[in-house]
């Protein structure tokens, strides 16, 4: 039985063997489609990522920033010096720089000062813990410092869940626990203690100024100053979607694929709440810089975000009234056509002018006349709409209206109306953003041409600074 | 001239002592009320956190599962044998369970992987490097190594921009660069690099091993049945502020507080973008858990939240104009008033609707003869609106609207319509999610009742899953 069974094994490899080079032709076929596939996918990815650096060059120098960071703390182990200096510790200084290290300077402020604050409270208050428990004799000493471990770690941890604490102190709490167990349970073996502390502390010290003087010298990008762009960028998105999508309507253009993308600007708006509050979060720890002083009311930016998102949502239920079946006669759309885009342009050029209001930093002549010139614009649509019938031709005949026919252009009025009331909200979001940064009034013409004269005041600093807007608005 | 100053000073002294104690009275009031308000906001500070712990409780049970884990870890340290085993190195173990540990379970386990894929990953090329730049010669070495950290640490500083590897390995890249510059960096001082690298891995396996079973066993918090709570909920919230506005608009009730809060439900799903996005990328690491098996569509879930904030986006256009001046006249808000309340029930069903076949799993039956409803409904709305004037009494005598007393109405229309058609979007939505899941379809009555028999054989798994479903939507 084994010996038929052997044979007939050998009689089935034969068979299968005789189609082997068509089979591994095959595979080999196979394997080389997966090879080129994987090959144009990994190209694909690199493209990608070569794109995103491309688009943001300040990406590109973040990593070489990283790597000059990294580079210079690693000296402490290179050179002799600086090693006997800080000692097997020098592990610490590198640590510090991978994990404060951030893309904004205020991130790298804030990782770095909740680094220090957390390492020494913690530090500070292992060692009372372990002096208490060192007294408390052999016995008592790990119990002491587990139940004084079980407790601080557990409220550490709730702190977290507090809404002021996450948004300020998140790292610092976390490196508070961190020091304290690494402190408070390495005491129980390790006696020089102190000194163990002592360089923990210093070495993160050197890391952090190491960050903060890199990140904040070395072509800085300033959160505050993200925030800035991306607000007053949101502010030209939203005034390009109102005034395209008004016009797309009433002049029935064909829309082109770039004007459906300035269209859609809006969407961002929509989307940008986290982004906007994660780097007010930030900004607050930075330091002044260029035009922007310690105390700049960062706050107050995100309030105009809400605004604009209201504003812009506004806009998305616009856009899909545009698209809704319910067609308005030509008759009617001609009729509002005038003062509808003039409405959408003057609500687009307060949109506009805010955006200069903030850009510049002082508060705009134009705005209160281009508000009133709004307000009058939306008023004369209403009118416009109440005296419908009679502004046809045959004017003593009153003549009945469709409904049909005018309902897409009275729900685009009202939400109009709606618009420039929301846009108005804004404006006073930005004139109290105004009051509290105390900008200074904008100059007039005549003004100007007397500064012309004095422009060499200007210092070189400040120059930088404008150079360095325009520059960040240009790559966002 | 000293001795005269010295004179005029201490006749000021004597001056200045003679109100001095009103002025220390003064002070001491002064301080008593800055300690008492200090009191009263500390106190308030408590209890504010307090409340965020009894709304909901498992940020307690997080806590004291944090402490559990640390006091667990820290025996490493306490107990001989344990310590013998990993010395120092103990640690390691103790940091990875601070930074590893999360409240959800997805997080944990993300942090995990990630953490022990880069640890292994940099130690291999770290070694690779560092036996190349021995074999170069003393001199050499440094530069070597110098070079490969600098280029290394700032690809993965790079890597970390790219969005698909921010989602999914954002922890793991800092990690990598972490344990390349710690043993790249230390190799060149320490020996026995070797066992170093190893039991650095084998702490860190103990203690994210320690934090997965911990926070997948102990009460955990999954993710992935927070993010579909949420977008349950959310439709809830969705569904009450439509029907609520629309009900308040025309039955013309008095806001109630509590009307008003559920009518602004709109806005938390408007707000909820980024913990969505959070929690969807977190909950693909998790394993199995409930009735979500490991491939579960979670990223259904966001395009579902999406369709949820263009519909909030047009009812917060609606809730706009509710507010705005125009008001129609009682006229046709009696003659629209029934079909409208009809479509916002209707609407706020099919939400509903919705909510319970995510919730059950189940594909729903009633939810097509719904879509139906509410598309007729909708669409009466219309037809009523076209028939305007005719719907009175005097139906020969054609007349004249003036079309100020319809203006609002209209838009609610327009807008109620634009609603249908977004809630339509979500329905789409969802039956996509129940096609990608799988999911049954739903019982009927009868079906139901012949399957009461056989209720016994439900394991207490699931039933302790569904408790926990019910308890997080009552926390939530």
């Amino acid at each position: 039985m084994t010996n038929d069974k052997g044979v007939a094994k050998e009689v089935e490899w034969r068979i299968k063997v005789e189609d082997g080079p068509w089979k591994r032709a095959g595979v080999s076929c196979n394997m080389w489609t997966f090879i080129t596939s994987l090959y144009f996918k990994v190209c694909k990815f690199f493209k990608k990522a070569w794109d995103i650096g491309v688009n943001d060059p300040r990406k590109f120098i973040h990593c070489l920033k990283v790597g000059i960071a990294l580079t210079a703390v690693s000296l402490f182990y290179y050179l002799k010096p600086l090693y006997d200096g800080v000692g097997r510790n020098a592990m610490w200084a590198v640590m510090t720089v991978i994990v404060v290290f951030e893309y904004t300077a205020g991130a790298t402020i804030y990782k770095s000062i909740n680094r220090i604050c957390g390492t020494t409270l913690a530090g500070l208050l292992a060692f009372g813990v372990h002096w208490v428990a060192s007294r408390a004799g052999d016995q008592w000493e790990p119990i002491i410092v587990g139940v004084s471990l079980f407790l601080l770690a557990s409220t550490a941890t709730f702190s977290r869940f507090i809404p002021t604490i996450k948004a300020r102190f998140d790292y610092g709490a976390m490196i508070f626990i961190l020091t304290f167990c690494l402190v408070s349970v390495s005491g129980y073996r390790i006696d020089e203690l102190f000194n163990m502390a002592q360089q923990r502390i210093s070495t993160i010290i050197i890391g952090t100024s190491l960050c903060i003087i890199v990140s904040t010298t070395v072509r800085p990008v300033w959160a505050g100053l993200e925030l800035y762009v991306l607000v007053t960028e949101n502010l030209d998105k939203l005034a390009n979607s109102l005034q395209g999508c008004v016009a797309q309507y009433f002049e029935a253009q064909t829309a082109s694929e770039e004007s459906n993308k300035k269209m859609m600007g809006y969407k961002c708006v929509l989307n940008s709440k986290a982004t906007e509050e994660s780097l007010a979060n930030l900004a607050r720890w930075e330091p002044a810089h260029g035009r922007f002083n310690f105390r700049h009311p960062w706050k107050q930016y995100l309030k105009i975000g809400a605004t604009m998102r209201r504003c812009a949502s506004c806009i998305d239920a616009l856009i899909g009234c545009i698209h809704s079946e319910n067609k308005s006669s030509n008759d009617i759309r001609k009729i509002m056509s005038k003062t509808s885009i003039q409405v959408g342009d003057i609500s687009a050029n307060v949109l506009r002018e805010l955006a200069i209001t903030i850009t510049s930093m002082t508060k705009s002549n134009k705005l209160d006349i281009l508000v009133i010139e709004m307000n009058s614009a939306a008023q004369e649509l209403q009118n416009l709409l109440k005296s419908y019938p009679n502004t046809q031709k045959n004017d003593d005949a009153k003549m009945e209206i469709p409904i049909m026919d005018i309902i897409q252009v009275v729900t685009m009025v009202s939400l109009l109306t709606e618009i420039v009331a929301r846009v108005e909200d804004i404006v006073n979001c930005v004139e109290e953003l105004s009051n509290l940064g105390k900008y200074k009034p904008a100059m007039s013409k005549c003004d100007k041409s007397k500064q012309h004269s004095t422009d060499s005041k200007i210092s070189p600093e400040q120059q930088n600074e404008e150079e360095a807007i325009v520059k960040t608005l240009q790559v966002v």
